[in-house]
């Protein structure tokens, strides 16, 4: 597999860890990944034989002491024809999608299959990509969008095969659920949980996205669109966050055996999808219930397989470089 | 696709419904299953057009009511050579895996698909199956044999592809769990909570397997062959039933907040793969822990994807047919 890396973040700079931690495996099985551009916004680096990963790791992923080149951009790589995979992983713009969108219809039209973890491409246009790679028989792997190591597309893509879902619910924001878990087991404020959960480095710069719902919404449109087969925008989305949650309404539950969680939910009525994000009260029987702290989990009720949850997934970079290599070796 | 179908029990005559139902459902997907063979142990039918399956609903399963013929058998889609896909699901014999093995060694000599159910096989001899199947560049779905519905196998193949499994823990026996979450919720002792599993039909025939932790072994065995590389057969795991717990067992860890499970898993401890099966006493935030009545769930930790968990899925015929129509979707 030749491959270009677009984006050169945390994420970019861990799957290049991982590939170097997996080599032995993935030649086991195998594969032959071999990374042809590394590419940042203000330009890369390219060896047509492979770019040494190990000598990346070593100059602390600085390109810069690498013969990097200011000219170097994805049309270099169209132009050049030369890898049949693109790792697009620059940053997540969620009103344009760019430059990701750009780089992964390029991509597309010139043949070439991608796998992102950029959510702002899938949020406004999946259908046209999709439609986009099937007509050139390509793989588009988006797994690592809706909660990076949680198999949340896999398991609606691969699992619940030839079933029809009849509705998608999930605890997908790391950041929220952290914050509601500490309120309810600690008995504390909402503001107070909110301040631990930025000393700990959970809430991150931009924090109000996940409390206020916006995180969760866009998974839920990404997994609905995917999986149901549906066009949603984020304006069919119904979004409440856990914002104006107090500590009492957290303690009334809790002393009932209920908890709060905020909950992305999508769902047939009357033939039609409906989809929101809320704080939605949960008894004990829920498969939800017991995704607690930064943990995520999504429960699938499907017509002939049954119910079916699936929880956990660790949420760091090396976790999401971990979710984009299974993309990778799932389209093999 | 030209299937044949070997074995006419419980789950064959579901997948005959399932295929039914899901006709329109297939065709968008472009899939066209053609089903040429339907074959018992006294013999079968046969049309090279494509049987029609809604006759065969019609003439409630009887196939005799069509141009049945006894000297139809393996041998005859062999000689043939008109199928690309055998689905076995003759009746499981843990001893010598017959007839299945035959049947599933003749297909894939034979350069012929296989999906089963049927779990001697696999528990006897996935990995010289596997070999034989990848020497052919065949597939050999056997998601249904470990959980049914619950996509236990899957979530090991696709879902934390590229991550290495440091352990596998299953509650995996319906009617093991029902009983002993009876035990728990009725505070009752543990023949009065079998009698119930019988009484509703949940404890069948064998219910011995299940209850003595043959069953479960069975299954883990399966994940880590498949999954862990590894080629264990059931006289390397220790093997310890629910039949001896007392109510008092039971309760004694309930007041604790505990609960007692049946639990098969399977771990590396220096460099070897160890398995067992046994209650074991879990803690509230175990991911299995609410797992309770016929619900199984599976927990995988890996290295770089973190603990994932599965539960659900859904344990009829129904299900066990959608199980082997999801492996026929995902070889596609």
């Amino acid at each position: 597999m030749d491959i270009g890396i677009i984006g050169f973040g945390g994420v970019a700079k861990s799957f290049i860890k991982l590939l170097i931690e997996k080599e032995e495996n993935l030649k086991k099985r195998g594969l032959n990944l071999k990374i042809k551009y590394i590419i940042k916004s203000d330009g890369g680096i390219y060896n047509n034989e492979g770019i040494n990963l190990k000598d990346i790791v070593k100059e602390n992923y600085n390109l810069k002491n690498f013969s990097f080149r200011e000219d170097i951009n994805i049309n270099t790589i169209i132009k050049n024809k030369d890898i049949d995979t693109l790792v697009e992983l620059t940053n997540t713009n969620i009103e344009t999608g760019e430059p990701g969108l750009t780089h992964i219809k390029l991509a597309l039209e010139n043949k070439i299959n991608v796998v992102t973890g950029n959510k702002g491409p899938i949020v406004l246009q999946y259908r046209y990509l999709k439609k986009l790679a099937d007509k050139n028989n390509l793989n588009l792997g988006i797994g690592c969008t809706t909660g990076g190591a949680l198999p949340s597309i896999n398991v609606g893509s691969f699992d619940i095969a030839g079933a029809d879902i009849l509705s998608i619910e999930g605890v997908l924001n790391g950041t929220s659920n952290f914050i509601l878990s500490k309120m309810y087991e600690e008995e504390i404020e909402y503001d107070d949980a909110l301040n631990d959960a930025i000393c700990l480095g959970i809430a991150e710069a931009d924090y109000r996205l996940d409390i206020e719902g916006f995180d969760t919404a866009v998974k839920i449109l990404i997994l609905t669109n995917v999986l149901m087969n549906s066009n949603l925008t984020l304006k069919d989305i119904e979004i409440e966050g856990i914002n104006n949650l107090k500590k009492e309404n957290v303690l009334d539950e809790k002393y009932k055996g209920n908890k709060i969680k905020l909950i992305g939910k999508v769902y047939r009525e009357n033939n039609k999808i409906k989809a929101y994000v809320k704080p939605e009260v949960l008894r004990y029987n829920h498969p939800l219930y017991f995704v607690d702290d930064k943990n995520k989990g999504v429960y699938y009720r499907t017509d002939t397989l049954g119910d079916i949850s699936i929880i956990g997934g660790a949420s760091g970079n090396i976790n999401a470089a971990a979710a984009i290599l299974r993309d990778l070796i799932n389209m093999t």
